[in-house]
């Protein structure tokens, strides 16, 4: 990867555990409960993707540098609750910065083991989208994301443009290009007030 | 796998999606939530034996025919949601054909990893019975099968027969003696009314 | 592992396989389900673990020992509840032994297959720990230890003072010490109400 991928995938691994961190706070878990819940949303998604497509350890474990950005998460929140909340929007374009980030290195790392693209794009989601399924999961939750669609849709459209892009354009304009398909599709989404498309109802 | 069990395999696939969805339809989840319900619920078993006994990339990962059952799924709830409903016995019969093969493929699979033949019969009855435990957590519901046996008993019996059967008998026969075992059990668990032979509770 | 520590951990893993019993029949789970519920509060620490850190298959696999002090746990629960729950202050204190040799059992696998002190603190803590959230998640209960410190703090010094003392002294000593490590911070957490020393609160 490169330096600046690899600060973005921090970011957005920081940004992650942060949301983690938040929840666990409302729901008052103790200290504990709060890095658990903070590591699962950071971490939670590229590990399901490792143990699916063999890769191991997992990663996180080879750069401790993921676990010192989750133990981070914890004074930030307690020291800028309020001003996280309060500046939620602006959060919430790096938020999907690392998202579309996090799709592309997961269907990288899948193609890197030889999986179809496909699988890859399969698991592009899975990486981007698990840790806050797992997060909801521990909190007792039905995951947020099967309610409402927040950034599933986006990751998806994101994965299938790097794997075709990246068979055609230069490897970084690619990944350029697919995290701002990412975002454009994330921010339509917000503004059009899309749920997903089609809802799944049995015609009467 | 013979031509004709790997397609009672993708059946099972098949059926057991179709019932992740019809959960996922039911609490309203959009599609992306019902969409993982399906393959979750599919899948799930399969892939925690897969995790567990060490195999990997897990196997649905190498025959793409699983994921596009589960998407098959979405359309065939969609428009014959009243049929399946109305018609839930006679599917009934093909969802306990595809938990008697989801089991002994589970047993077969553990035992050619070199395993021992108990934890072959449990990894059989786990990759039968996990995808709807995982189902279930994911819907936030306490997992059926913990309060009331479903299959998980005719399971158990099938691979301790398929086992035991395996040994002495041609595979084939074994294979069909087997599911023919979980499909008895079941019936029968069902028309007298079987709760588990012994409920676990504190003598006064 | 040598002959005592091989007793203290079976000893670990049936007290563990009680608790989850005891919760199965609690809630009026099945057969079927109390026994999924011990399975997965004995062994889901150490399987998350060896998932995690790449060991394959999970341990428990090679050595059935672990699944028939499972099976014995329910006759266990079934005859002797009602002392069980008389005597849990002295069961208390098996179960700590059980939990400190569950983390150091722990940062040693995570050592031994070359991973960093860190990450085996970590691996340590999780193999104590997560048998028990698993068992709450699946009993759709928050895990308890994310609510209410139990055990986790304890876990993490003496997986600390392990990797610590271990460098410095004879192997049996340094387990000595770390399991005698868990069980005083664990005993002090709960003879002066530790609540987790630092309560995460944004001030106002």
């Amino acid at each position: 990867m490169s330096e600046i991928l690899i600060y973005i995938d921090y970011l957005g691994t920081l940004v992650f555990a942060i949301s983690g961190v938040l929840i666990g706070v409302e729901k008052k878990f103790d200290l504990f409960g709060v890095l658990i819940l903070g590591f699962v949303t950071a971490i939670g998604g590229g590990t399901i993707r490792d143990l699916l497509i063999g890769v191991r350890p997992v990663s996180w474990m080879e750069n401790e540098n993921y676990l010192y950005l989750i133990f981070i998460a914890i004074p930030i929140v307690y020291f800028f609750k309020n001003t996280i909340v309060k500046w939620r929007k602006s959060v919430f374009i790096f938020d999907t910065i690392g998202i579309g980030l996090f799709t592309i290195l997961g269907v990288q790392k899948t193609l890197s083991v030889g999986l179809s693209p496909v699988i890859a794009v399969l698991m592009g989601v899975v990486s981007a989208v698990f840790g806050g399924v797992l997060r909801d999961v521990l909190a007792n939750e039905i995951p947020l994301i099967f309610r409402k669609e927040i950034y599933a849709f986006a990751c998806l459209i994101g994965a299938i443009s790097f794997v075709i892009s990246d068979y055609f354009l230069w490897h970084n304009l690619s990944i350029f290009i697919s995290i701002s398909v990412v975002i454009i599709v994330r921010l339509l989404a917000i503004r059009l007030k899309w749920e997903l498309p089609f809802n799944v109802r049995s015609p009467k």
